[in-house]
Parts: C-alpha cells; sequence; structure tokens
C-alpha cells in the first residue's frame, strides 16, 4: 500500500512506496575513503600550490604552515559586477591542508576548525546587500563536487532563495496558527517520539525527519533559535563531536558515500523578524541514490524506506 | 558578470554563470553504449525470463518473439489500493528485446514501436481516476536507473503532480494576458531567432531552451496542441526519425551519457480545458552533471553555458 505524505518544510509530495527498497539493482563500484596520500602535486588545494587559487581570506595555522584555508573562488557562481545588481561573493573553504583528507577521516579537531571557519566566512559575507548566506558541501562527483580535494563553499545571495522563502513562509504559517516556533515543536515531539532520534545532545537534535524528499536526509537541528553568526565556541565543540560521530556512523553503514551538507540559517538584512520563529538547522543528504526522471518531471518524490527504519541504523553508540 | 534568469515554465531562478565551464574536473570515467550482449542469462527483462516479471500489458512481435513489451512494475510507486485513495498504476516498457540495446544504438523502427507503445499504454492507464499519466525514462544509474535492460515507464497519477501544476498556470497566466498560446509563440520566436533551435520538422520543434534549470535540457515540442494518445502513426514516424538522430548525436558528442527522458503532456479528468492553452513535449536531460548543495539547499539553478552554445554542437546535419 502507498501512501503520500508532505515534506512540510517546502510542501513537496512525497510517495512512501516501501516495497519499492526490494527491487534488484545491478551492481555498483564505490571506492574507499581512505586518507592515503596528504599531497598532489597538481591540486590547486595543495599546500604549495597557492598560486592556484586567488585572494586568500582566513587561515588557520598549526604554528609552521597553514591547516585550513579560504580563498575566492576562481569559478564563481556570483560576483561582484557594478553593472547589474546580482552581486555576490563565493569563497571556496579548503576543510583541511591533507589532499585525501575527507569527513570520514577528519578528526574532531578539524571539524571543529572548518566550524570556525564557517562561521568567521558566515560574518565577513554578510555585507548589506546580501539577504542570505548560503554555506555547502558537496563530496564526490556524484553529489556535484568537482574537485577531489575536501573543500565548503560559502555564497551570499542579494535575494532570498525559492527553497528557504517556502520554509521560512511554513514557520511563519505555524507561528500564526499555533502560536508557538515550529522547530520547538518538532524538538519536543521527535523526543517523546523517539524512533525518528539519531542523538539528542544539550544544544542540537539529530534526526531523520518523518517525510523528506531526499531518502536519508538528516537534519541537525539547532536547539536554540540564536543567528548561525552567534553560534558559541561551546556550541562548535558540541556539533564537531556530532559531524565526526555522523560521519564514522555513515562510512561504517555505507563506505565512502557520496554526500551533500548544507546549512539552513536565516535571512540578513529583512525587515521581517524571523529570529523567533525559525531554528538553524544542518542538513546532510547521503547521495546513495539520483533523481530520475519521475521526480524531474512531475516534482513528487518517493521514499522507499521509512524515517525510522534509517534512523535506528544511525543511532550513535 | 553573472546573469539571473526564470527558467519559464517552473519560474526557478537560474544563475547563468559562463565563466564556469572553465573550472577543472577531476577525470571520471564513461563507459562505452556498444550493443556487446542480445541476452544476459539473469536479467529480468530478457526473453526467456517472463516468469521473473508479473503481468503483461502489451507487446509487439517479429512474427515469432516478442520484440517490445510492457509489464506491471513489481515494484510499483503507486498500485491500486481500496483502503487509501493514492490509486495508480506503475507499468514498465521494456524498450527492446535486446540486453545491451539502448537509445544510442537502437534504430528508427526501434523507436517507432517504442513511441506506439507509450500512445498504446497512455490511453491503457488513461482510467477515470487518473489525473495525470507521466512517461519516462532513466538510462544508467546516475539517471536513476535501477536495471540496464533498457527499459521506460508510465504511471497514473491521481492527483496532478507539482511541477506541472506549475506549467499549466504559466500557460495559463500567458493566455489570459497575451490571449494565445505559449508554446505557439515560443515556437515563432525560436525559428525567427534560429540559434537555439537544433531541428525544425513539421510537427516537431527540438530547441534548448533560453533558460532552463538543467544544463543540455533539450524540448522537442509538438507544434500541435494535440493530446498525446491522438499522436498519429504519421507523427510517430516522424519523431522517431527525431529521437533517432539526436541521439546519435549525444553519443557522438558524450559517449554513452546518462540521461532522462520524460514527456509532459495535458492533464486528464480535468474540467479546465488545458487542450488550447497547452502543447506536450518531450524533455531530454543528458545528465553530465548532478546537482549539488547549493541547488538542492537553495532550489537556485547554476547555468554555465548559454543554450546557443549547445544547440549549436546538437544541430542535425
Amino acid at each position: 500500500m502507498k501512501e503520500v505524505g508532505i515534506d512540510i518544510l517546502n510542501s513537496s509530495k512525497v510517495i512512501i512506496a516501501t516495497e519499492r527498497k526490494k527491487r534488484p539493482m545491478d551492481e555498483n563500484i564505490t571506492n574507499k575513503g581512505e586518507l592515503l596520500n596528504v599531497h598532489n602535486e597538481s591540486c590547486p588545494f595543495c599546500r604549495g600550490n597557492e598560486h592556484l587559487t586567488i585572494g586568500e581570506t582566513f587561515s588557520i595555522s598549526d604554528g609552521n604552515d597553514w591547516i585550513l584555508k579560504a580563498v575566492k573562488n576562481k569559478y564563481p557562481i556570483l560576483d561582484q559586477n557594478p553593472i547589474n545588481k546580482i552581486n555576490g561573493d563565493h569563497e571556496v573553504i579548503i576543510d583541511t591542508y591533507k589532499h585525501d583528507g575527507n569527513f570520514y577521516n577528519m578528526n574532531e579537531e578539524e571539524f571543529y576548525n572548518l566550524i570556525l571557519a564557517y562561521r568567521n566566512r558566515y560574518i565577513s559575507l554578510s555585507t548589506k546587500e546580501a539577504q542570505y548566506i548560503c554555506i555547502f558541501k558537496n563530496y564526490l562527483r556524484k553529489a556535484g563536487a568537482s574537485l577531489m580535494h575536501p573543500h565548503s563553499q560559502i555564497i551570499s545571495i542579494p535575494f532570498i532563495p525559492a527553497e528557504l522563502e517556502r520554509e521560512y513562509e511554513t514557520c511563519r504559517d505555524f507561528y500564526k496558527k499555533m502560536g508557538k516556533n515550529m522547530y520547538n515543536h518538532i524538538i519536543n515531539e521527535e523526543i517523546k517520539y523517539g524512533k525518528r532520534v539519531i542523538h539528542d545532545s544539550h544544544n542540537f537534535l539529530v534526526f531523520i525527519p518523518e517525510v523528506s524528499r531526499y531518502t536519508g536526509d538528516t537534519i541537525i537541528l539547532f536547539k536554540n533559535n540564536i543567528y548561525f553568526e552567534k553560534i558559541s565556541d561551546e556550541e562548535i565543540k558540541e556539533l564537531s563531536i556530532i559531524l565526526k560521530k555522523y560521519f564514522s556512523k555513515l562510512y561504517e553503514l555505507e563506505g565512502n558515500c557520496p554526500f551533500n551538507m548544507y546549512i539552513h540559517a536565516h535571512p540578513i538584512n529583512t525587515e521581517d523578524d524571523y529570529k523567533e520563529i525559525f531554528n538553524v538547522h544542518i542538513h546532510i543528504l547521503p547521495r546513495k541514490f539520483n533523481f530520475g526522471g519521475f521526480e524531474l518531471s512531475t516534482g513528487v518524490y518517493v521514499s522507499s524506506i521509512s524515517a525510522e527504519e534509517i534512523a535506528e541504523k544511525y543511532k550513535f553508540n
């Protein structure tokens, strides 16, 4: 029996068809995610190849050399132009100096430094013209990455992107009808139910949403409705422990799995006060499957595994 | 300089960032699309393995054996259920009996048979409960295919999918404002401009839309606003020549490239008369790239190649 659920954050229809997980699949190749090479001669993001990148904007050093840095993106999605009004900044954050480093072999300290960099660049890119700051990461070609060397991206956008607009609208509607923050409601309900929770820590709830367009979509939800730039060092520490644990689990279950990670934060420079109604959250999408013609053609999504089943496997020990 | 365009069919924002096509890419493996094996012992869609599929609904024979057939999908996205109202049928069309057959090595006659099958199954699945019939095809895992044996899919849906709803709305708005069918307007404008046209035949216009969420999105637009089920044998013949030429060109340019193909048709059993305002069209999406975290996070798309540049390469000889 099929059911149709609604991904409440964007009102997308999702068909729940759990028998489909039994369908046969031709074999697929997955490569290893081990740390083999710290350096690659021709990689623009490796130490010693600084001349291949442009405009360093931030770095963290181990005392001798940089271990993480941010640079301007040489091939930006948005840039500064005096003629049109579609201005923005696009930077690349080199997650670690290690060429074969990745979220599966990075340690807590490396995650800590990376989130520090996210916060720093978020603040810097929050100029008057920006209405939204997008932080995201693509891992492996299947998830949209063009280069292997581990990196994240941050872009300031002079409008509120469609996806976020829908999400803010949902939160506003919920607040108007129920008189409370939707995320607080979700936190309470998910903790009470328990079966979709992967980890419940002091400041964050990690869970699999009941209905989602992307099978395996995992949310790290900030329990407090702080702006992303206000995340404390203490919270960054807590978050880096969560990321280390989550990606260890993902590697254990799926090997060197392609994934996307992105942060959904408040808009900036808007008149609406979204602070009370919206909580920052991080999405992690393991890209096990690709959208096919059905999803692309219809805008209707299909889920063949229940959130409870996924959460059960991913629960932190 | 970056520009923002609107994909008029669904109002999505697309950032045009043509310098990005110069960005470096780590190498990727592409396999061949040659016809090596006609038969595979364990394939459920090969001749002799009929016991592995369920419920044949249609077939075309060469006099001795089937060369194409349609069967019920064993792992349906939608099915019939008396309890809930989310009823639909999901069939698989086995494009050809040849295991290694594909759109790159099929001949015109095979395409002709396939579109005949699409028309036949479209009519059969148009039951009272259905509001939309979705025909689509995924080629290779990157495009969402789970099995290699060439196949298409058809699903009847008891509601109008979000993507189509947006498109009908756009057409309705255009008709109200301009007093004419939007697609006729597009046909005239594209033929006049010429640079985005790949092929202009009697009943179809093949072109690259000016702005599209998916780089390389190619549209085969029906010049007449007939319902898909009313496509004539003559038009099917013309369409099969176009498909043969398009996929020969795609193979020449991109090798064994994963792709999706889907048909956007009129809704069925609706009170609105969409006949005058909507023209059926086929989308072909070569899946050279995958959406990354930016697109998934924001619902904003990035295009790094202009429609004119793509059309220039794909023009039929």
